[in-house]
């Protein structure tokens, strides 16, 4: 088979079905629960319910670093599955609702008992950065089953969640959408999701990079995680032409896009006043897997990408607010008249 | 007994403990199911079911009227309880996480089992107005056993909300806690909520302001509903003198203070710009509350009270999400220098 196959969906995606809780705290809190500022940290119910006892008032939006990536794509105009687990609770019915009402094909069923559906505790400091504590839940029921094959045999990018090799059955799943994407000659992305998951994972991202990856999205943290080096100079070195394309994502300094030919260096796009980190690599994804799907070249897909992300951080949550599509226009539209 | 007692709480709010379910629509969507813009329409489980499915992503957040009053207090310091009826579950559980998290005393135990806790899909129209269907759930199951009578007896302020008037049992324990309060010499507040609440109970809420009340908050249209009259003026002098303090919100025009003696007429906080009016006339009389509470003469609290309404009204959501202390202060600050 091959890429001439029809492409029913632009993206399909495959990560932890998670709803966020987001509450303001000061580092003294993170402290307090030995919480590492900008990473996640997994957690058990039980010390899940410590720290949720210990929070201030939250607000409760669905989440999920794929599924994040997944509604932003929709909402630009992607044509867009996404594959993740919940329970039959309140909260799975939330995270379903969402992400439906984004326009995401989502049809796995929820799971009628075991945990509750996964949440993700998001502390927001008040320099804007946020620090997370997940408790899995139902979403590492996840399992070879809930992949329907037809979705990955007709998806023109197939875009995994580094962070699903951490529950075994997820991690069998992933690799059952992998096989298919594969021989329908369909491109896999991943995205390494943070250097904490980096560590835990480090030989079979490697293997990834090398067998079976059209795309890898990483910030440097991760890059270096992953590859080593003094610095992400030398770990672009290290990881170039390993992969088609390696997108390196790099906060307020934009991004690298490295291909065995170049590394194109993209500027950030402009943010007034940065409210909320969490989601920045989530919507970069979203703005660059957009622009793939509508064949523009890779600095226009990373210029959409960091508008993407310029929208998520300008607000509090990890799900586009505005209307992102203008927004994403008006960056490439800018470029190609300056 | 007398006002003499130990004041142990500054306020004690009775309402219906309710999650909102927050999102933007159009005028299209109101009109489709047949919602009145700026009001609350109660709807029963099916009906709520289908406005969610049509619904676009949402952001969960606690609310409740009385709940949202409550917190705005707690959160400017005033020493609060609140009682209300959530059901063990997941949604139950986010109430009773935020109350507390703002420092409001809240111990009714939950309900084991009936309907689920209370939502409100709460539909913000792009002109910043909300439209509000509620689906009761489990706060209809608040009874007169939920009145812990030492709350009512120690706080110097029981402040009620006119949508409790609607679930028989909760108007019957509505009842023993103003009986409780009247008993011990206390101030009784209510606010009355919405213009077709008052329609469903005009009768029992002119019995209130003529035998209970010492204080009433309403709207121009909760007003007019309440008293009938040409125009807001008319229906000021048709309420003036049968109960101590009318407060009678405006919108962008600030509110008029009514006692027997005058009618302070106080300009509203200036707005930056205005997201999303939910919680507004929920935090105005936090803000007025609480200056009650610190013995504030009534054109202070009035400020208090527009300054708290301005925080809520200038981001998504009806809970305060800045310092409403600073803000408060300072609008009160301003004025002794001007």
């Amino acid at each position: 088979m091959s890429q001439t196959d029809d492409v029913r969906w632009d993206i399909a995606g495959i990560g932890n079905a998670i709803v966020d809780v987001l509450t303001h705290a000061d580092e003294a809190f993170l402290e307090r629960h030995g919480l590492v500022k900008g990473s996640m940290t997994l957690v058990d119910g039980e010390r899940s319910e410590e720290i949720y006892r210990d929070m201030g008032p939250a607000v409760e939006v669905s989440g999920g670093s794929c599924a994040n990536t997944m509604a932003g794509a929709a909402a630009l105009g992607a044509r867009v599955a996404y594959v993740g687990k919940v329970r039959d609770d309140q909260l799975g019915e939330f995270f379903a609702h969402d992400i439906r009402a984004t326009g995401v094909d989502f049809r796995v069923p929820p799971a009628n008992d075991g945990a509750p559906t996964a949440r993700c505790m998001v502390m927001v400091t008040p320099d804007a950065h946020r620090t997370m504590a997940t408790y899995l839940g139902a979403s590492t029921e996840l399992q070879p089953a809930d992949i329907d094959d037809d979705v990955f045999a007709g998806a023109g990018i197939t875009y995994l969640e580094g962070y699903l090799w951490d529950p075994p059955k997820a991690k069998e799943a992933m690799r059952a959408a992998i096989a298919v994407a594969r021989a329908h000659g369909r491109t896999v992305a991943l995205t390494l999701s943070d250097s904490f998951c980096v560590e835990r994972h480090r030989d079979e991202f490697i293997e990834l990079l090398d067998a079976d990856l059209g795309l890898l999205f990483a910030n440097e943290a991760e890059l270096l995680s992953l590859v080593g080096g003094a610095d992400v100079w030398e770990a672009v070195d290290r990881v170039r032409g390993r992969c088609p394309v390696v997108v390196v994502t790099r906060s307020d300094q934009g991004c690298l896009v490295v291909t065995p030919d170049e590394v194109l260096d993209v500027p950030a796009h402009h943010v007034e006043r940065v409210i909320d980190t969490t989601g920045a690599g989530d919507l970069f994804a979203s703005g660059f897997l957009f622009g793939l799907t509508r064949g523009w070249d890779l600095a226009a897909c990373a210029r959409a990408g960091s508008a993407a992300a310029a929208e998520v951080i300008s607000h509090f949550g990890a799900r586009p607010e505005d209307d992102i599509t203008t927004l994403v226009s008006a960056a490439i539209h800018q470029e190609e008249h300056t």
